[in-house]
């Protein structure tokens, strides 16, 4: 049976933390089993926000994706591969540009929230307006059957969608309409409280030794209503317990949940607790993680063979859109 | 010694009128004996109004390539290529958009009036809204020395300039700033009294055969207030004295002038004499475009081998812009 196909990226910033592991890695994980899945570094998405500082960007994609394979991305099952190295992507980002009305992207709910929220950049350039173009670009290239998102990255999707039955409607049926997928993401926070991000410098990664780990966590913010050790606390106002979810096994969980109502459990060990079981579960990964660094041809050699099926498919599908816009 | 490169191109939107002929490809012809000039059919461009009807564009790529031949450009002094056949410049054109601020588009002073012409096109489009970056892309590509222009499309220079400028100071000296080369542009009207243009339908084309071009001259509107045979008239208010002027030997036009003033010549022979003229002009143009014609393989031949000139140098400088932007 052929697999459907299903497209996702991400940009290269830096490296994975604990919000992007759950918020998409593990999910992409599971699709694989299912899916004929295309991951792309989006290193020209890269450049929207951070179009002053792109030194960095070239270590960072090589970081992302050993971050990929040690997460249990899976060279042999899905196609891996770096936007940039597949010229296609610009093309079609250029051919769609034409046919997309500028009402579509001045409202998209992301731009201004986006805009207001990085104020220290200067935003208001026609790539960063453009974004969604180029993203639809780099989904219908490949036919994907579906975009796997968070209920936040909808909106694009939809963008995508309009943009593509709009070439169809002028030029005939090339792209087949993608469907959203919506992935569940558990609501991770970032040890201030605040939404895990790197530019909030809150982030915990997913390359940190065990004493970096510990130092991180015991910095987390908890219920911030208990002021101190005598006072109960409740775990569904505090961050630490929602990590506690995800790292920590059923039994142990209830127990810290009953003790830290009747303030029986301290939060510094709660908190040593856990960064005891985030360091077992991310044990894995960080010698997948030491593997590849120590193998830079392997990493070298599954980009650039995802970089060929990708292209491949992308000159097949270009060779259509040109015949379409007879261009 | 090395002759200093321009560029210019025009959009594949049909045949070339007389209005095309003197106001770009004649200075072009002029510029091939002091400068190594790059001269390429701007289609994708043409998609940035016309991206509703692009049925056409290839045919009127062939056609306007036999007619820049035929006037006179040279495949042996200059590159002739086509825009869409060297996609680095949609790469450049993406890359240039991460840098080019919203505002200098917007207060761009052709794009309102452009919206503001043409009516029954919805031109509200993201491509439409960014032509002036794939522009730049197209001039700084091949690291243009300058760009000949009429005055009307001056202020598109200056926003390649600055786009050009933008990117050496984020990302180092790659581009030179091409510069604005005027070139004179002799007034010459549609048959109708409007501007020549092919979407008012009142062009005098290159390739239009002695009959055609006796009944449009015929059709000439002259001085308006001439009313009657016996009423004098005004040349310099004729937009029939103003093509005796390109078409007519000196001392025959300095008769017309003093006959028309004292009602001695009537516009029926005026214009008898600009069709003859004119039609003497274009004969050997018309002669070219016929061999070229029937030389279908020759005229591929010239394309391919102007892509690859091109294709060669804009390789060269996407390594170079790589290379800065480290993507």
């Amino acid at each position: 049976m052929v697999r459907k196909r299903i497209l996702s990226g991400m940009r290269p910033t830096g490296n994975i933390h604990l919000g992007n592991l759950h918020g998409a890695l593990m999910n992409w994980k599971e699709l694989q089993e299912e899916y004929d899945c295309f991951f792309f570094v989006a290193d020209w998405h890269a450049m929207t926000s951070d179009y002053d500082a792109t030194d960095h960007i070239k270590d960072h994609i090589r970081g992302m994706v050993i971050d990929w394979l040690s997460v249990g991305l899976s060279p042999e099952r899905s196609t891996i591969f770096v936007q940039s190295h597949i010229k296609e992507h610009a093309e079609l980002f250029l051919i769609l540009s034409m046919i997309t009305p500028l009402a579509w992207l001045e409202r998209n709910p992301t731009y201004k929230e986006q805009i207001a929220q990085l104020k220290n950049k200067d935003l208001s350039t026609f790539g960063f307006l453009g974004y969604p173009v180029l993203q639809a670009a780099d989904i219908i290239m490949y036919k994907a059957h579906g975009v796997p998102v968070g209920v936040d990255q909808a909106p694009h999707v939809e963008l995508t969608r309009e943009i593509a039955r709009r070439f169809n409607h002028f030029y005939g049926p090339i792209f087949p309409i993608p469907q959203t997928i919506l992935t569940p993401t558990p609501r991770l926070l970032g040890i201030d409280g605040r939404k895990m991000s790197k530019s909030y410098n809150n982030a915990i990664y997913i390359s940190e030794t065990p004493d970096q780990i510990r130092a991180k966590v015991s910095q987390m913010v908890t219920d911030t209503k208990r002021a101190r050790r005598s006072d109960p606390g409740e775990p569904n106002d505090c961050n630490v317990y929602s990590f506690h979810n995800l790292y920590t096994d059923k039994e142990a969980i209830s127990r810290i949940e009953q003790e830290c109502r009747k303030a029986e459990i301290g939060c510094v060990d709660c908190k040593e607790l856990l960064a005891e079981n985030l360091t077992r579960y991310l044990a894995p990964i960080y010698d997948k993680q030491n593997y590849y660094k120590n193998h830079p041809n392997l990493v070298t050699e599954i980009i650039l063979e995802g970089c060929e099926k990708a292209r491949s498919v992308a000159q097949h599908t270009m060779e259509e859109v040109r015949a379409a816009i007879k261009i």
